[in-house]
């Protein structure tokens, strides 16, 4: 397991973590520069930071300061009328940035995100979502982009993801990709598997080949909020060295990703404190 | 499948759904009498009702009703300092009102329901659970008690219950009573599994022999509160027919008991408001 208490070679900002500072959307290019002035040297944007500042803006700005992604976030929401066009543009602008993946969070029951769910019937929302991947992966690996399938903490299965466990996802890339080229693999958020029994023999199953990102944040007792009431590292109930480990056992030598969205206080905050707390915990806690 | 359309016979009433209506406990007793007068047949109580009406003149309002019930709510919480003589009384108590069943919310990491955990070792309070089951099973059988371990849902592995989802439920019946004797097997609660993508090989697993208990209620897009915005069945997304369907091919012959936490609707309304929308909702969503 990597030493991580010395720097922060690899720790990376999931830019959703500082988005919107004291109400205030915090621009990406202000936030790629503040990054790089605190030598983070890597970062996963969400599409529509990326759309603000411009995706050619963002490109240079991050080559100006040699900064990597960890990821790309993203593609997916399969369910959706406009799936495939706004897959194929994340698709796009992954490869514009060099992403090491493009991060899928595959969308649910159409339309229970606005309170208007079409039907009931998951495993039906389940079929659409693995057909979409399956078409998907085939763009993908035209352009060499690999796929990562977060499966998302089972709260969010009605509205945001009806993938939920790593066992899950696994039986999707093992179905789609049975030769594990690397085309497909999996985003492990410690934020959604960490209460899993499974935990740790899916990380194994997934071994190194189809682990392709590495995600935390804290579980906080109580969450008072389903999406946005996040931890920092180190405030929670997550065991995150653990599941490291387990992850880097198995060869994930990638970045870890800080994601933490939490509306009533790292977004509350001046978003250097922010950033520099991170730092801080992924060096103790991590 | 049983036809539920045309009268409420197999409704059971879980008592915290209508435990605090507009601010104001409703006197169990009470709640009682107004179950009887809508014929209603069954309940399953909480422990802390019980307290506050007293056993005896429970008991007693029970038989002159003629109510039945269909769980007793709950032993478990194995994890926390008191957990063994709680039990203890929660066993006695369930005998005293024949109950079919004791239902068990297991517990989590210790501490972190009142937000401070001693720990973040989920395996080691699993394996608490495992023991503490194992060990209030041999009282539960001399007494003829059934005991239903309830998996919860993920969202409460930190605090309420680190069983959260029917396979591991039934990984410990089937190590603590590998015989299917009757003693031991789960509750199943739509609410907690209905996302699960093993629910229905997992019904299927536990056969008519394991499943003691069958809750509804409904899961709202958005829930607003992790423990206390429970939907009235028909306002949210659970497939709850097929879902009944699949446990009564099992042979489940069961009441279907209504438990509803919610805070800012059901619980702000008149009680028997509360109760004659379960029966309608039962007749026609159920």
């Amino acid at each position: 397991m990597r030493d991580f208490s010395r720097d922060h070679r690899w720790l990376s900002i999931n830019t959703a973590t500082v988005r919107k500072q004291r109400g205030q959307d915090w621009p990406l290019l202000q936030i790629l520069d503040a990054c790089a002035a605190r030598d983070i040297r890597a970062v996963s944007p969400w599409r529509d930071q990326v759309a603000a500042a411009g995706l050619q803006a963002t490109a240079r700005k991050l080559r100006e300061h040699g900064l990597k992604l960890s990821g790309y976030c993203r593609g997916g929401m399969f369910t959706d009328d406009d799936a495939t066009e706004q897959n194929l543009r994340a698709l796009d602008e992954a490869c514009e940035l060099n992403a090491p993946c493009l991060v899928l969070v595959v969308g649910a029951l159409p339309g229970a995100l606005n309170g208007q769910a079409q039907h009931k019937d998951i495993a039906s929302a389940r079929a659409v979502v693995r057909d979409g991947i399956a078409t998907l992966l085939e763009r993908a690996r035209e352009r060499g982009m690999p796929l990562a399938i977060e499966p998302l903490h089972p709260m969010f299965a009605a509205d945001r993801a009806c993938i939920n466990t790593l066992e899950q996802a696994l039986d999707v890339c093992d179905e789609l990709d049975p030769a594990r080229s690397g085309a497909l693999g999996v985003a492990v958020d410690v934020y959604h598997v960490w209460w899993d029994p499974k935990l740790y023999a899916m990380i194994e199953r997934a071994g190194g080949r189809r682990i392709l990102a590495f995600h935390v944040c804290d579980w906080l007792t109580p969450t008072t909020d389903l999406l946005n009431d996040r931890g920092m590292m180190g405030d929670g109930v997550i065991d995150i060295p653990r599941i490291r480990a387990a992850v880097e056992a198995q060869g994930y030598a990638g970045y870890s990703e800080v994601e933490i969205f939490s509306m009533h206080n790292w977004w509350q905050r001046d978003g250097g404190e922010t950033l520099d707390t991170c730092i801080h915990r992924h060096q103790r806690c991590v």
